[in-house]
């Protein structure tokens, strides 16, 4: 495997569908979104996206099963006959932060498979960690466009939680979640960065929430969150083993290069 | 060299081959048993993979001579005329753990020989570490599709050892012991992940004969196990000094840019 | 994205043009000499520059907007019908002093726009960082062929800051300062490269001036200063921003990598 | 630039070419045996290697002058009716050693060059590091095929320097010294590896010395020794400046991300 590939299972026929992404970041809440999303909305598995830029690794999964690290994509049918329809991804990883060129590659290869099904919004959903809370958790907002923030502002209207449009010039949305914007600005493609507050903790359901009810609001649908929280607690359990199986590994680093590591479990 | 080659030396003609891996790994389980299983059945070396992902080094070997890291291919008849053949993979070294692209390269380029010579299952053998042994090491044990469980379970019935199919989910397999497998699945392939605990010393073949126990098993062989111990010895004596070695290079790392280390043996 | 990649807004035809680079380094002084000789002259953008070897992020800027880490190249038409025009090259960022082969492509990339464009000499401004000043900072000075030393002594002649013609033998340029002119000599173009001494603070605008000196006086055009200063201030509030969210990013490195950054602008 | 580059002055008619590398590494050994017999053979420049693998930087020369890192290849025709010619290899820097692909590639490069000139046969020399020395360095000898052992032991008898033939299984020869000859077997060449026992320190004329006298009773020729000590003081001079800079450099690493280094010549 040279390049990152997409195994497409299905392919779907979507009306102008709207791009939700949501993986692994700062305390878990992309991914938890986009997860609780594709529950509740029964979304369909259509695509799986693989990278050598991934870890080098298979996880174990039910059934004493392996399988290579990958990102899904899910589609989701509106049952309104004038609702648009979504793509929503979500999966194990991204790639590592000191591979800057495998993030373009993954990323680009992303919006290669979207643009094809007709997308032309997206929306990321992620973390933005924080030193403590005020309350309830807000959400960081900003756009492609300038002129999206009234567009956006306008269909938050009513939301329940409070989003905030930033303003600090210099900062910036690392990973998937930026690049997807950034690098679909250049292919036309217009949408919203959706970040909610966290503490950073490992999982963060709270934050999850937060960003939920802002793109629901956005896509003028609803979602139950009541299995949300239940939901983060066993993807909590799952990925603290993975996650200090890999630090541990990382630490070792460069020293293993002859005794490359099969399994560190137990760690 | 840009990327990873095979030298072809013999194309041989095989049966329904099984393709068996034992590259270094923790307490270097799979290597031993990987080498221990070509010598007690004279398999015959046919194909050597270089990959420039392996260290930028030669080895010395017996008679003052110099050679290219590599990863070997043996292949193995079965005298029974209902049996099937082995391919036997085992090398001096795997791509390291920062080089992700470097381990789907050459795994792919494994997979590609393997599969053109007829390979549809796939053992992979190593180490899992664990802080203590409690009795005789055990060995851990996943599969690439749920109904293999099953297949696995009838052949090991009366197997020697302890096998425990793993229930770890979100637990990882890392480098070609687990990718051969990922992998493989991607291209039709099936098998099973075979590690025995070990507590991680640089040799063990107490784990390298509980996985080996538990291959020869599986494929219906018999094996002598008695030279495993003390083919381990001399391993252990050889693959120290070269770990000392690239250990004091690593450490050193960056600074040397200028002084690029010629040998390091004396450390 | 795979590799490099330059978007032309705008083909300008110009009259045997220099090209100028200030990119950020040490002090930010090629940056800040380069945007500073851009809003004086008015000169027009004409190209941006994204690279998958630049941070995989997006920045935020004014409006609640998102823009891929870019550099961007501008011209400026000289009014004297007897002068030559100008292309300047400035941006967010060079690639990471950990990647050298994606320097020498965004380089070459650079190079492949420019020469098309008509461009022989390049100008490359820089900090050099000294553990002191002694009064002003001085200009350091250093060019792809040895004839020029004579060349640009003779247009420099009653500048108002000291130009120090190097004698470090086996001292480097690092970055697209050297680079562009190492490279660029390869392809018959020359040149010189011009350093301002500076303390390596963030944001050095005294050093930026000693070196706009030189390279106005070496081009013949004059230059209003007074808004340097001011700018470098904001330049400095908006850039310790982001260095600060980067470090803070970078430090935590590789343990990230189930869990990559969307944002830590507020750490 | 995207690999690497060798610029061909000349292409020079050689009779059965022998080719002799000496680039940077321990103690300098290789390279100040190399420059001193390009000297006292006024071996002549035909070619340079460019590597986007080599550090993003240009050197400061003589005369204020810039020039991009590079390997450089001479060649020497033999006054001698029935003697060899030779190719002789020397430069600025070997790639950094995190990057071994890079390595292969620009040994490749080198062995497309020497084998399309008609070279057979490669001896490479550098250093060995060793805790101390016992009386006189000594040279460690390592070839590519069993039966050379006996061929340069023959061509060394008499040699003023104890030549050891290396028993040390499992050690390693890193860099192009080692991958010069296991790539050069790989295309049917042989040869030997020569290293000079030394103490590592920054630059180290006896150790070159030992190493040059072996090289030059295997080749039948006579070079006077007298200037390399003195070539050596000067190396020294020039080369802890480069390397201080560059340590300087590298200890900073990522967090320079947006602040790369022109110039730390002072540092």
């Amino acid at each position: 495997m040279k390049e990152t590939m997409i195994y497409l299972l299905e392919r779907p026929q979507l009306r102008d569908p709207v791009f939700i992404e949501g993986l692994p970041g700062i305390g878990l809440v992309g991914k938890l979104a986009a997860d609780h999303l594709i529950q509740e909305l029964e979304a369909v598995k259509f695509a799986e996206l693989y990278s050598p830029h991934f870890m080098h690794q298979v996880l174990i999964k039910k059934g004493s099963i392996v399988e290579l690290m990958k990102n899904e994509f899910y589609y989701w049918v509106n049952p309104d006959e004038d609702g648009r329809d979504l793509i929503i991804i979500t999966g194990d990883q991204q790639v590592p932060p000191t591979d800057s060129p495998g993030h373009y590659e993954v990323v680009g290869k992303m919006l290669d498979l979207v643009q094809e099904l007709g997308v032309r919004e997206i929306i990321t959903m992620g973390g933005y960690q924080v030193p403590e809370l005020q309350g309830e958790p807000r959400v960081l907002a900003a756009v492609t466009h300038e002129e999206l923030v009234e567009y956006y502002k306008k269909k938050l209207e009513g939301c329940s939680v409070e989003v905030i449009w930033r303003e600090d010039e210099g900062g910036a949305i690392v990973g998937a979640a930026g690049l997807l914007l950034g690098m679909g600005k250049l292919r036309s493609m217009y949408g919203v960065s959706l970040l909610g507050e966290s503490l950073g903790y490992i999982v963060d359901p709270k934050a999850a929430k937060a960003v939920l009810s802002a793109v629901t609001k956005i896509l003028g649908i609803e979602v139950d969150m009541t299995a949300l929280e239940e939901r983060a607690k066993e993807t909590e359990e799952i990925l603290q083993k993975v996650q200090e199986m890999q630090r541990a590994m990382l630490e070792q680093g460069m020293p293993q290069s002859t005794q490359e590591e099969e399994d560190r479990g137990y760690l």
